[in-house]
């Protein structure tokens, strides 16, 4: 995977394959020489600069049918929970796979996530998005999570969920974690929080904490200073919780 | 290293040798064969559970002679940064090693950071903290960051500045950054954003976002939820860019 | 009623009677003729400048026994209903009667409040707090409200209730209120304003609407300026509905 | 000035006259003899209830070339400074008139408020707003507020600013304002709030306070509470402080 930066600042993941843009073609021989710093140039002339790719410029291009969770919660979960490289996680439901990638990413080779996701028609979207990736250590389950994760007990860092009923599965959640492993779940509502953190505190977690992150961008325009005046008001809830 | 919880949840990091406790004593060998979800036993009878270690109680437990970014501010910089497995980081000050810490758990063995602190009593301690963990990426340096980073051009994936006067190596840090890198700059005061992000324009930094993280928890005590009435107003801003 | 204020900024309301310091006395001539700007000085020279009395620096003095509603809540309430000059407001429960006096100080002689407080240790303060006052536009009862308000059909502007079970009045709050009228229910927790809005909207009120007002200070210090670094995660929710 | 509301919540402001509808004409006597709770019929049948007129409402309704300040905003001010019946306002510049004509609601016949404003195509307009009113309190002038209040010294118990430069009123306000009086000065920039902070610092202000209020609202559907996910991020700064 290379990405691509046009003047407007326009971004292209491309494969090593000819890349057919509205004004030309790069062809395929340059693509694949091509180094981050590079400037490539179609047959018509318009420029591009190869950029190195970040996992987020890659979740922002795929393709998706449903809403994903911002970077600033999974940066949250990430702070939170403290994973790493080599961890092992589980998620559930995968949606458009961007937590699933994001994870993947900071998991690296030593690492591995397994995700659910009920839904054929999301898992078709997902299957495309991993196959545009070089992860291999991913694995993607066409699944009602309520049957039950096939992970092994103690085994697991990190279980992420963000799902309508989540409740459902934190006692299955609790089984996979290691003692010290932690749960984030993701909900938008203050409904599903109250239940979750109820159901937590039975199944025997542990530091409980419901979390709401938000971010505010400040703009500078003329040497004025000011919080943008439109901002988002609520992503979600997360809430954090660790088997001890 | 392992970490022992006791049955208040006070956790301690452990070695492989005798641990002495208020409550008597575990011998070496039970330290070195404990295993996640043991329980050992000192020889007066208290008891304490062995958890999976996580970097956040790791550098929760870590010596300090300052304050600390927080992992709410540190999850924001690797969300919206995308670093990961194999990411190479160059940072400074390093503080006491918490944000070196997080990241050399996040970039693995395949990944590299480099951090610069001036201050030798604040570098006395961030060895030792360095000396407690297994992390083979790090490189420690103990100078003025304002002489130059050692790093060749193009080879960095984030650049992250908690400095008092970040943007005296701005320059510096556009010259080591790969095309599509990032710099983040933690800083407390309105001030200094304004100074960062004039000078990351100057030196050439694209998409320059000031952000401002906000946590907030929520309580639930005797099915009664809200919000705390108390949350940290501010911890600081961090200035977003990238070279495009 | 006067208000004097020492070299160290701290008030003292006094009455046109001798008024005694830790550093000396004041005769009753010298706070009877005082007028605002003046300086009195005791016997023994300590300094009081005498200031323009402002209800806020009333409340802030009076004697208490429960928390009370912080200005910029009181501020939301007269923000969102645009109450005024002329008012007619019935509130309940009165607690120290912060609310009571802040919004009678708004409607003046031509306006009037009906307060309502169950507990009898409450209405021995709030009766000593309202004596201090030159306010005729009050009325207190000491009654347990469920008991049913004792004004008049369509004859009120704005209800306001910081009850913990404020649904319990709000169908003869509706009977009370004026067509155009408003209620705010004051509510710390999200079961009570969950509550409040379902049987608001059963009971026929319209633009039901639930807000959470958030009030940051920033400081400059050394021409450095931030949020401080502290502050009010949650005060309460107010839910604000119309008789339409 | 009467308020109509249709089947669709839509808001009218009427006067003592014909009332031309899109589906129909109410009679000037239908509407002279009009008291709230009625409803009034057209010609054609559509109907509308007459409801207790707000000063909210009538701001919503007038005319207007510029943004105006929000209720939050406006109840911030009222709720840290305790206006009330009777108070002596001076603002500048006004705007649309809406906070000349909040406020003017609030102080009432024994009040009065002067409001200076420079551009004269916006004083045709606030003519004609305050024009729909019965407010007697009140006193505009088409007037560069640099050339110096009109008021008298120690006169004025709020000074009420929302300028491009308000510092350089700062020393006037202070002269009108009494010992005790309140500044609140608006500003939506950094910039500004930190040299209004400085001057009233250097003119004699005492605790001045930089406040920001943010008003999130929540939302309730089909049983599922969360706050609303666009807010306003920002409205102003508000800076006070107080001639002591």
């Amino acid at each position: 995977m290379k990405l691509l930066v046009d003047r407007k600042n326009r971004k292209y993941v491309v494969h090593d394959k000819e890349f057919h843009t509205e004004k030309g073609v790069i062809p395929e021989e340059d693509i694949k020489n091509a180094e981050v710093g590079d400037v490539l140039e179609t047959h018509l002339g318009k420029k591009y600069t190869v950029i190195e790719p970040n996992i987020n410029d890659y979740i922002e291009l795929m393709k998706r049918k449903c809403s994903i969770i911002l970077p600033q919660d999974l940066g949250l979960v990430t702070g939170f929970t403290g994973i790493g490289y080599g961890s092992k996680i589980v998620e559930s439901g995968t949606g458009a796979g961007s937590s699933l990638l994001f994870f993947a990413n900071i998991i690296g080779p030593e690492g591995h996530i397994s995700s659910y996701e009920i839904r054929e028609d999301f898992v078709e979207i997902i299957k495309e998005n991993i196959a545009g990736t070089d992860f291999e250590n991913i694995t993607l389950y066409n699944q009602d999570v309520t049957e039950g994760f096939k992970e092994e007990d103690n085994s697991i860092d990190l279980v992420f969920l963000d799902l309508p009923k989540p409740s459902e599965v934190i006692e299955d959640s609790y089984r996979i974690l290691k003692t010290g492993g932690f749960i984030a779940v993701y909900t938008p509502y203050v409904e599903q929080f109250q239940i979750v953190s109820k159901v937590l505190g039975k199944t025997g977690f542990k530091h409980i904490a419901i979390r709401e992150g938000n971010v505010r961008e400040l703009e500078i325009k003329n040497n004025k200073t000011r919080p943008n005046s439109r901002m988002a008001g609520h992503t979600g809830y997360i809430t954090f919780a660790r088997k001890m």
